[in-house]
């Protein structure tokens, strides 16, 4: 599973500071735990830092590049920022995100397709954020569509068919794993990425909600997930998952993990 | 969920030892215990007791049914301990379990719709244990017809698709899921029941892999199980899943496990 590293986000306090403090060893430190952690991507968000987003992010990226070899995921809602953090960026990055909305899809498309990135592709439209799995196939299908034929093949693709609060709307998890199975089916060589936390918005012990959902939606096709690498028990699940699925060869990773005392 | 309670199982030496001795006190006071946490019916196998299993069986099931009001879960491979210790039974029991194999069907039926029975029904047949989810299914199709052309309700039927070790069969986790996702949709008012810790036969944090499959196996329409009700760990999975798929009105029992700190 391809893991997205989410600890560099501005909506943590400590990032928040230390991106208006351009404090370098910090970002540097926490993209290397993240890295040392088995992340494939770092995802760099910068929106709540308070500052100048553009500038913050051309920073960040370089900060977080100065750290690793690793490929960053530039996270932005403002299409400028991202067309910096992507400037910034050595090698094919990840763009996060664009989605079916019109004026969104417009303007990230062509930052996409400049910087061959691969990207996270929200089932969102202009009517809104679907609730129901139907929804979400047929919006996820419409992103695919229109990204593939305009040469961004499906490989690139890492459809985010967006997690709803099951506190609030408790048929939400089972709408969005059905939405997973579908788009798998329908789409094999695109990917299914998930951010997973919000399943368990406004419940306690939300890290054993996180977790379970976590093996519900890879078994349902989900082969990416935008996560904290530095959480034992969450990464845990992703490993026995791969090893429950069929997706470790002999358990290597798993007995490696177990050697290690990683597994909690 | 439905939860049968596996604790009072002959394999454990300390079961085994008690049944030889005759120790109603171990028996009622794990029969107590499991049924304090949360088991709807509590199993009692006593084959591996070493004695003579009809007679240890009608005890067995004697002593567990003075420390509860439960239903039993009467399980043997032995038609004989089976009639026996439904004999002794107070109430509706369950039975573990008949299959396809058709000696076994023609033995365990009777006793099936004598005591107005539920049943464990495993997906095995004269010609072997499946591997692939169709042969699953197909199994599983053939005993639902049976019984319910018997007079046994669907609803009374648990049909355990029979897990195998993904340590020397890496899909036996896909295929088990597969199989339940079509029975659970081909016959919505059976059950699904499962073991599950056989999924992690020889391999290491077994109990990691049996909480990260039964995440999964509940997603795929799985609503019973065989299993140790105070292992908190795997008991907060099964608490965490039902609330994830909308099966917890409310998150109700979540909020209320939460509250009394048995999730973990």
């Amino acid at each position: 599973m391809l893991i997205v590293a989410e600890r560099l986000n501005s909506t943590r306090k400590a990032v928040a500071r230390a991106i208006a403090e351009r404090d370098v060893a910090f970002v540097r430190e926490e993209t290397r735990r993240q890295a040392e952690a088995g992340a494939d991507y770092i995802d760099i968000n910068v929106a709540a830092a308070g500052g100048d987003e553009v500038a913050d992010m051309e920073w960040a990226v370089r900060a977080a590049q100065e750290a690793t070899d690793l490929p960053l995921c530039v996270d932005s809602p403002n299409p400028a920022a991202l067309a910096a953090g992507l400037a910034a960026h050595r090698g094919p990055p990840m763009v996060n995100s664009i989605s079916g909305e019109q004026a969104r899809m417009a303007a990230v498309l062509p930052l996409v397709k400049e910087h061959d990135a691969a990207v996270v592709a929200l089932t969102i439209e202009d009517a809104g954020m679907p609730s129901l799995a139907d929804d979400r196939v047929r919006i996820a299908r419409a992103i695919v569509e229109r990204l593939t034929s305009e040469g961004v093949t499906a490989d690139r693709i890492y459809v985010d068919a967006l997690v709803r609060a099951v506190s609030t709307e408790p048929m939400q998890g089972r709408e969005l794993l059905d939405a997973m199975r579908r788009i798998r089916a329908e789409f094999p060589e695109a990917h299914l990425i998930s951010g997973l936390s919000n399943i368990s918005f406004g419940l306690p012990s939300r890290s054993l909600l996180n977790r379970t959902f976590l093996a519900m939606a890879v078994a349902a096709g989900m082969d990416a997930a935008i996560l904290d690498p530095l959480d034992r028990r969450l990464m845990s699940a992703v490993c026995a998952a791969q090893a429950l699925l069929g997706e470790d060869e002999f358990c290597m990773n798993y007995l490696t993990a177990h050697r290690a005392e990683a597994l909690e």
